[in-house]
């Protein structure tokens, strides 16, 4: 059933709105001319009504039997905010230029993340379009982009979102966004889009107020859960598929990122996550164009992207936070919360061929057992990073690895990154060290509320031992201190990280063991005392081996190859890389002892 | 982990309790001689203690942090009840005489459910002895017992229990119970116990005190939930799976009937389920003898009962209620509640044909979306029932199908369940039309739990629009009333009833259509309004079809027959089964026009 205001050309509209439990709603036209449309409900609670006279741009909400006045939960636009009427939007309007654009394969997807209000100074869809080409230089090929659904005020992360179908006014609306995804697909970029299906923010949340969009059988860490199995599930389960949909075919984008699928909680018959994965393959072939799902799943659960048929959901890829973890703590040795349960080469080593370090293992931090196993996937069907805006801005300060570590280490992570078989992502700015942290913001006009988050914030930062105050989430100047200082990618050392990431997607895309990821097809070794893990790919028609040498110290290491001639393809020590100058021969004909650098990684590559 | 008090033999013992977050337990010896046995603990929260000088029948319970003394929540033995000390138990003392014993081939079984209060005036497992002999001459070869884990008072249908490990003392304790089993086994019938592992009893649940036994992400119908999945779970799980583990191998059962599992919540990467399935499997490997798991589930998924390399448990049954569902709505015209989703003969012969009438169907008493397609696993792999504990005992009088139904519609629902392709279970008392009622019964101490009981159940049953007072559920009267007059079943009615359940079940063993079950191998039509369904069966040496009649009136029906003569093999209308006479020929050669008198279940074999 589509939902919201319906424009059907000729000033014609058609309005429709689910709350199978109230008595009467109509919908309240606010401007241009104020009047009230009475609606009428079907047997399953969705109200409606056609109406002729209703220009685009037109302001409405819905009196819910008689009293309450709130704006549409579908509402396609909220010009005011949270709290105001919502709009009729004309999406015919919009002329799209895209028509020759085909998806990315998805094996071949380097995802680079972005937060909107923070990426470039002006905060808005159409100013991230003059970046553009820089991205395609860097390699990356599709650009995901953070929540951009209707949140209060002007600064979000965008995980506080109340109106999942609006796009979000200080952004641009929807014009700005169509026209970005427009921009990036005449580049040759594919664009996702990350949405919240798990739970809405607190403020301007009214969507109680029309139905029980929300169950009291599960509490989640962010309060009740979304009602995706109990009586009347069946409408927010439609809210949800029609909004992907919405979202997939009026936006043009290219895929969608699930945000935190372990905080969607469905014990029914056929998961929520089967059911939008089904749908969105049905809206695919239609489109005649492919289009995907990414989960962020804390489960380390294969079930999550195994086939349905398999028993599985049918989602195309889902996170691999182990593999952030294990790159996180060899690097900055870190060992607070989640973090304890990692800092192992052994780890990174299993991630590496398997997918998970966790599978069905005990976790000291959960104290349970945790993850299934997951090797029997296509690598590509996981999605991994070194950094992404929770890594980064859940830490008190908002540092990124760039702040954490050394710079030989940053290159180490990288090449770990950018050489394994899972689709990587990159987080806005690691590709050259931004210096600016990336912090939690806000920008809710409740004080209340503020208050809460404060010292909500604070409690959960006092958990993990952090000392000092952490930054007031609701200053202007906590949200500006994120924004990225982009023209400094070309100066010093972050031109030569830029320039190590550069060469290292080239790598990635042109060598064939490592652009062949339907099986891991590796061989993996390790030594944990020395921090020294060494990984041999191959394909039909090339193999690589490369070395990660997450030491501090310099390590000799017994590499043994196979017969042939191998070439140094890249060497994160040579001083190209400002590193401390390799001491790695060009090439390679047998088994021998190499000098590595602290935090080196080496690639060669079999003539 | 085995927990609770192991005797070793030689008056040594060893005591282990999981209480992870305590920092000091003892075992406290009550009797014969008081002493403080201290514990250590070690990394996962199990604390030990063995010691000498332990005799079989010492009583014991666990000193927490010096102060509270509780009894062991894997206590073998409650003597004196939930609140008191627990007793040593030494199994080796009981010499089994079952070493021939071996397990009714799974899809053979026909089960017979009995609560052991109520099947013998006696209330005692040893009393059920005398009348094996009569449950096998009626052709069940399954008994299933309903809870025995130690309840508060003498009376409860079982799911009060609040000791997993312990048998119900007024039932007859351990050696009661291992008498039983043993005397099945000799007499040729297979044991399973229900076994309650979706929450506990509100009297005499100490857990608690113990560890972390239920968390608060999820709200069950019974209070909070057992934690699976949260911290800590690890212990819960083990507690759960021992617990398995020791009734089938300490009390000789052939499988567990699983209470109420759509009330197990678990949203880990391994369910328990499935967990629980894998150990059950191991240890049947073990101990060389087949052994069975069969879940209680409201959840009509598939995932329940699929092998895991599909995605599944690998539970070997679930229940389908849909088929209790169907022929009580089609013998009963009930349709308050959820019989309001049935009532239609396409829906049982959707059962019928795949095993669920609501596969994803939009169920009105839900209001949501139910179940998914089971019909690729074989038919056997679901129980039904026309009757149980449940389905009785849970209404506000106890009515049994046969005050509420006439004569002739007992004997065609008992022809659907025994013809039908999956595993029928039976409930103590159906198979002659038990007068008694099912009543509910409890017998707790605490006043204020007994008041809460009450009003809970008028509560209950004023939903449902029942008239009047519901009977006294703390009442030993409510519990007498209950028990069976096995008499009667030798008697008028009663007799006949008896003898048509005893040839339908052999029928059903001897003819390979209705024998062989790995797929449904069937072909069903119905009229909707003529209330006939036609059910065509076949396996590679035999064909059967049979006509089920709800209707109240006589009706003709076309029936269409493959070529060949075919055989009248039981017929409810004849004056044998005290029906009105029968008109239908006792073979048939060709299609024709049948007149089925009301309430009629004809069953034709190919010659």
């Amino acid at each position: 059933m589509k939902l919201g205001a319906n424009y059907l050309g000729n000033n014609e509209c058609e309005f429709t709105v689910w709350a199978p439990l109230l008595k009467e709603v109509a919908v309240e036209i606010v401007a241009p001319e104020k009047r009230l449309l009475p609606m009428e409900k079907d047997d399953l609670g969705y109200w409606k009504v056609r109406e002729k006279n209703i220009t685009p741009d037109t302001l409405y909400w819905y009196q819910l039997e008689g009293e309450k006045k709130r704006p549409d939960p579908a509402s396609h636009f909220q010009p005011k905010g949270v709290h105001d009427p919502s709009q009729v939007i004309d999406h015919s309007t919009y002329t799209w230029q895209d028509q020759d654009w085909k998806n990315i394969p998805f094996p071949d997807w380097i995802i680079y993340e972005l937060h909107v209000g923070t990426f470039t100074p002006e905060g808005t869809f159409e100013a991230i379009i003059a970046r553009l080409p820089d991205l395609k230089e860097l390699g990356v090929n599709v650009i995901e982009i953070m929540p951009v659904a209707q949140f209060p005020g002007a600064r979000n992360w965008g995980y506080d979102g109340v109106y999942p179908y609006a796009v979000q006014n200080s952004y641009g609306g929807p014009n700005g966004l169509k026209k970005l995804v427009d921009a990036c697909h005449q580049q040759g970029l594919a664009v996702i889009l990350d949405v919240v299906y798990n739970h809405l923010g607190p403020e301007g949340n009214y969507v109680s107020d029309f139905g029980p969009y929300f169950t009291l059988t599960y509490n989640t860490p962010w309060g009740t859960a979304v009602n995706f199995d109990d009586a009347h599930s069946y409408g927010v389960r439609n809210f949800v598929i029609e909004n992907a949909i919405y979202w997939l075919g009026e936006y043009h984008f290219d895929g969608l990122r699930l945000d935190a699928i372990h905080a969607i909680y469905d014990l029914g018959a056929k998961h929520i996550l089967a059911e939008l994965a089904e749908a969105v393959e049905v809206f695919s072939q239609q489109q005649e164009r492919p289009l995907y799902l990414i989960a962020e799943s804390d489960l380390n659960d294969v079930k999550v992207i195994n086939p349905q048929e398999l028993g599985g959901h049918g989602i195309q890829a889902q996170w691999s936070d182990d593999f952030h973890h294990c790159v996180h703590t060899l690097v900055t040795q870190e060992s607070i919360g989640y973090y304890q349960d990692f800092g192992q080469c052994q780890q990174l080593a299993k991630v590496l061929q398997e997918g998970f370090a966790y599978t069905w293992n005990y976790s000291p931090s959960r104290r349970r057992y945790h993850g299934n196993y997951a090797g029997d996937r296509p690598p590509y069907q996981l999605v991994v990073c070194i950094q992404n805006h929770d890594q980064v801005g859940n830490r008190m300060l908002g540092e990124r690895l760039s702040h954490l570590t050394s710079f030989d280490a940053l290159k180490l992570a990288a090449a770990t990154l950018l050489l394994s078989p899972f689709i990587p992502l990159l987080f806005m700015g690691e590709e050259y060290g931004e210096d600016a942290p990336f912090l939690y913001f806000i920008d809710h006009s409740d004080p209340n509320l503020i208050k809460a988050v404060r010292e909500g914030r604070k409690a959960e930062f006092e958990e993990f031992h952090a000392e000092g105050e952490p930054p007031d989430a609701d200053s202007i100047e906590t949200f500006k201190k994120s924004t990225l200082n982009w023209q400094s990618r070309k100066e010093g050392k972050h031109k030569v990280l830029w320039e190590f990431y550069r060469e290292l997607i080239r790598l990635r895309q042109e060598i064939p063991a490592l652009t062949q990821r339907e099986q891991y097809n590796s061989k993996i070794s390790f030594l944990e005392d020395e921090k020294i893990i060494s990984v041999y790919r191959w394909s039909a028609d090339s193999e690589v081996i490369y070395l990660l040498n997450f030491n501090g110290k310099e390590v000799d290491y017994s590499l043994v190859i196979p017969s042939g001639n191998w070439q140094k393809r890249i060497d994160s020590s040579e001083s190209q890389w400002q590193g401390s100058g390799s001491k790695l021969p060009q090439s390679l004909s047998q088994s021998q002892s190499l000098n590595l650098s602290p935090y080196t990684a080496v690639l060669y590559q079999k003539a």
